[in-house]
């Protein structure tokens, strides 16, 4: 290995950190037949494959100056892990392409680069290809792939009325989280102080749901990862689900699965705080599991829930409707308005592109 | 299809721009069991797979103000065929992640796909998904799939002595073109008394050789496309292939193809001067393929250059050798120098990475 000290990457050149990083990935496993190192990978393949794709960019999705590199890596392939998750697919290869600025420090490069492959030697993921070039910012783009856990994957389409709406985890950490570090960045806040970490880890470096992705995929007839927030990705259920009759779903605010954190942090109901139930209803970047299944799935379902020692909340229903909406309901059951929700096939004339 | 006039990409927000790319791209292709419109796509697959990714930077690899965003579009899949190509494969499905400003015009990112789905529809390679985002700079990363026209794909790594090395179509003119309209930019050149089109035609709109890498799949031992220029590829084919039996190369630099406008425009020899043989031997983004194959199969080669209508040029040979080096001769078989050769193992200290 080359000392670090000062040596940034241009010093040891493109080949020479696509060097660096295939002497890092273990090499040999069966299936590739060419990984890094060619103009193309070349795989083995069988059956079907799941494929999906992100781009991570400083200052859209991150700050490169607050997160920690190991962490950006980390999280660069778990938001990817998330959406084969999504489809309950066991994920394989990753293709990792890296905009770098001409002045990153080989350290830098090499925590991002441990950080990544921290995560794909936990989910057996293999690097299998890439590109690497200058940027004037950051920017991470990963292709991975997997192969379905059952016959056919679970497909944002299959959302039946009297359908249970469910999801893993909390909901509106990640983006509370990235709130919260924008005010340390302006000095609003002082991190030193702040004792609810959870909201930043869920921000740095999420949890991709795989192995409860992998067990719900024989009992849930729709699923989706939050990554834009529940009411945008309900909707996206709701859209691609309504083609031949169109659905709507009902959201009860009391069951929607809030943190002990979140809640410290908002000294009280964060239901009865407009900003915290924006949050938690249109805050993106929570990556846990959004789904619907059958009434009858429901032991089976909290049982996976205890194995996976991971809560899963039941949060409302599916029903036949007139158009692809969403209606939050308050503990009587009394409509709730929100101003997202007036929104329509949720375009995002008033959101960023994100 | 909505009205353009003023509209930017804000206007219709992620969802609408992925919606209206989803509805341009033909579906029902057998083979995509899910395409656009989900966490993944969903194909199905059998034998193998090539894969490969490319990421494309404003300012890095293309300048924003100059490329028009058809072209641009066409070049993003363009290089990446040129990929599959080197493989002899055939492409067959593309993701694209795109980092768009947020004040880009909808008719600015319509072009840019129109370019795409061109490119597309002349390959028959389909859409299955990708990543829409905001950026500060324009960003592409797409990723193609294809599986190999014959038995094995071509790998870098076949080359082996008394093979010829071999290039498509002609040297140095997408860099000339590129260094061209940085010329215009700073008002050195005047691109309107310009006649030498095909330079820049080369730089905006490379012609990927996925045909000719076909043909050329069972009669390569070795193969690699030009994206780096001849010095930086022949050296990763030297490289990969000398693992067991060291190689190098030995290239006749008076067989090294030159288009007409690249000689016309550096007015007589462009290897009497400096820059001109700089921009042939370490130019990037010729998108040309560059191969070796055993002496007896020259014929065979000129006969799929006739069939082709593309110039295939002998430029020269590898040999058994003490290390992974290039060694150029002149016309009468003199060693040149050239300040790129004295690098061992193709580090680029003095390069920016690309």
């Amino acid at each position: 290995m080359i000392e670090h000290k000062n040596l940034k990457l241009r010093d040891i050149g493109e080949f020479g950190w696509i060097n660096r990083v295939r002497s890092r990935v273990l090499q040999g496993r069966s299936g590739i037949l060419a990984g890094i190192g060619d103009d193309s990978a070349w795989i083995k393949s069988q059956g079907s494959l799941l494929i999906t794709c992100d781009l991570l960019i400083e200052n859209v999705h991150f700050l490169k100056d607050i997160h920690p590199p190991r962490l950006l890596g980390r999280k660069a392939l778990s938001v990817n892990l998330s959406d084969i998750a999504a489809m309950s697919g066991i994920p394989q290869y990753a293709l990792v392409a890296i905009g770098f600025p001409q002045d990153t420090e080989l350290e830098y490069a090499d925590e991002l680069m441990e950080g990544f492959l921290e995560v794909a030697v936990e989910h057996k993921v293999e690097l299998i290809g890439g590109d690497t070039t200058a940027s004037e910012k950051l920017c991470l783009s990963i292709t991975v792939f997997g192969k379905p856990a059952h016959k056919k994957p679970v497909l944002r389409s299959g959302a039946k009325p009297g359908d249970d709406i469910w999801v893993t985890g909390t909901l509106g950490d990640a983006s509370l989280g990235f709130e919260l570090l924008k005010k340390s960045q302006t000095g609003e806040l002082d991190l030193s102080d702040f004792h609810h970490s959870s909201l930043l880890v869920k921000h740095f470096d999420p949890d991709p749901r795989v192995e409860a992705g992998i067990m719900l995929g024989k009992i849930a007839n729709s699923m989706i990862d939050l990554s834009d927030g529940l009411i945008s990705d309900l909707g996206h259920i709701l859209e691609e689900s309504g083609k031949k009759t169109t659905v709507k779903a009902e959201v009860y605010l009391d069951k929607l699965p809030i943190s002990k954190d979140f809640k410290e942090y908002f000294k009280g109901n964060p239901l009865d705080d407009e900003n915290a139930l924006s949050l938690v209803l249109t805050g993106g970047e929570d990556y846990e599991l959004l789904f619907t299944a059958k009434q009858s799935s429901r032991s089976k379902i909290l049982e996976f829930s205890r194995k996976l020692d991971l809560p899963i909340s039941r949060v409302g229903r599916i029903k036949k409707g007139k158009k692809a909406e969403v209606i939050l309901r308050d503990e009587k059951a009394r409509k709730v308005k929100h101003p997202r929700l007036k929104f329509e096939h949720f375009p995002s004339q008033e959101r960023q592109i994100t």
